[in-house]
C-alpha cells in the first residue's frame, strides 16, 4: 500500500515548475518532498516556523521571504515593489520547482499569481476567475484592483522574464525546440 | 502589446502535461494553441462541435471522447469502465500535453481528476478539497462517493501507469534522472 500523500490546503499547480498553497504543516512534508522543490516563496511577515525551516534545510530548499501584511481590516495596501521582487524570483527558472504560499493561499498568494498571469498575457477576467476560485467567499476587491493596476511592462524587459519566456512558458518551450525560428536561424561560423 | 489570452472557464493545470477546463469556445483557441496540446479528453456524449473539430485538425490534436451523461437529476451513475479507459489515456505520456474537459469542468472532469489523484496516492480529504474547489456550490456527494469507491489497484499495474510513474509524476522524474537508482544500476555490456 502506497503512503497517503496530503498536499497543503488550497494546493494547486500554477504553471510548470510553479505551485501554490496555504501554509504547509508537517503532515504535508512527505507530499512536498515528492515535488522535489528547489525554493519556497513565503509571503507573510511572521518568521518561518522552526519545524518548517529544518524541513527546508534537510531538503536543501531555499526560502525567499517577502513579508506582506495579511490584515483583513483596515486593508493595508500590498507593496508593489515587494510583489515585483517576488515575481522576479518566481520567473527565475533556476528557482524551479517553486512553491508560493502565505497563510491560506488566498489573498497574498492569489495576488502574486494574478500578477504572474498578467505577465503571461492572460486577460483580466480570466485572472480574476482564477483569483476567485481560490479565494472563494473571501475574495477581496482590493486585491483585484491591485492586480488590475499592477504594471508588468518593466518586468517583461528583465532578463529573467526573457529567459522564462523561452524556457518556462509552455507556449514557447516546444516552439523553441522544434519551431521554424530555430531551424531558420542563420548559422554563425565559429572561429 | 501582447495579445490577451483567454483560457477556457475553470481552467487549471492538474499535473505536468495535464490540464482541465470547461468547454473551450473559439475565443479560447489562441490560448489553447499556446499549450501545444497533443490531445483532448472530452467527457460528454454530445458530438464535438465542428469549429472545435477543425481547430483540432489544424493543430494536429487528437480527440479522445468518453461519453458520460451529465444529467443533474436523477443522477446517472458514472460508468467505472469509462473512467478507467479515460485514465489510461490520461497517464499515457505520449498523449501529453492533454486537456480534459466536459461542459463546465466541474463534475465529470472533477471525477476523472479525483480518480487520477487517488492513483497518485493523495489522501481522500485532499482529493475532495480539490473536487470542491472547482465544483463549488455545485459539488455532488454522488461524485465524491464515486471517487471514494473507485479502485485504482488494477490501474497501478498497467504498463502506462508504470511508465507514467517514472516519466510523469513529479515525485519520481528527477529521482530517475539524478537519483541513486540510476547511478547504481548495473551496466550490461552490449554484445
Amino acid at each position: 500500500m502506497e503512503p497517503s500523500l496530503e498536499p497543503p490546503t488550497n494546493f494547486a499547480m500554477v504553471e510548470e515548475g510553479i505551485y501554490r498553497s496555504g501554509f504547509p504543516r508537517p503532515v504535508n512534508f512527505p507530499f512536498l518532498r515528492s515535488l522535489q522543490l528547489r525554493s519556497i516563496v513565503y509571503l507573510c511577515t511572521e518568521p518561518y516556523p522552526e519545524e518548517n525551516l529544518s524541513f527546508l534545510r534537510l531538503q536543501n530548499i531555499r526560502l525567499f521571504q517577502f513579508g506582506i501584511e495579511g490584515k483583513t481590516e483596515p486593508f493595508v495596501p500590498i507593496p508593489r515593489e515587494t510583489i515585483t521582487e517576488a515575481l522576479k524570483v518566481l520567473i527565475d527558472v533556476r528557482n524551479h520547482p517553486v512553491l508560493i504560499h502565505c497563510k491560506r493561499g488566498k489573498h497574498r498568494t492569489g495576488s502574486l499569481v494574478g500578477c504572474l498571469r498578467k505577465l503571461q498575457g492572460w486577460c483580466l477576467s480570466s485572472v480574476f476567475e482564477e483569483y476567485q476560485l481560490f479565494a472563494g467567499a473571501k475574495s477581496r476587491v482590493t486585491d483585484m484592483r491591485f492586480i488590475e493596476t499592477f504594471d508588468v511592462t518593466q518586468l517583461r524587459q528583465c532578463p529573467y522574464s526573457v529567459i522564462y519566456r523561452y524556457q518556462g512558458y509552455s507556449s514557447n518551450k516546444r516552439r523553441l525546440m522544434y519551431g521554424e525560428e530555430s531551424v531558420q536561424k542563420p548559422q554563425v561560423a565559429s572561429s
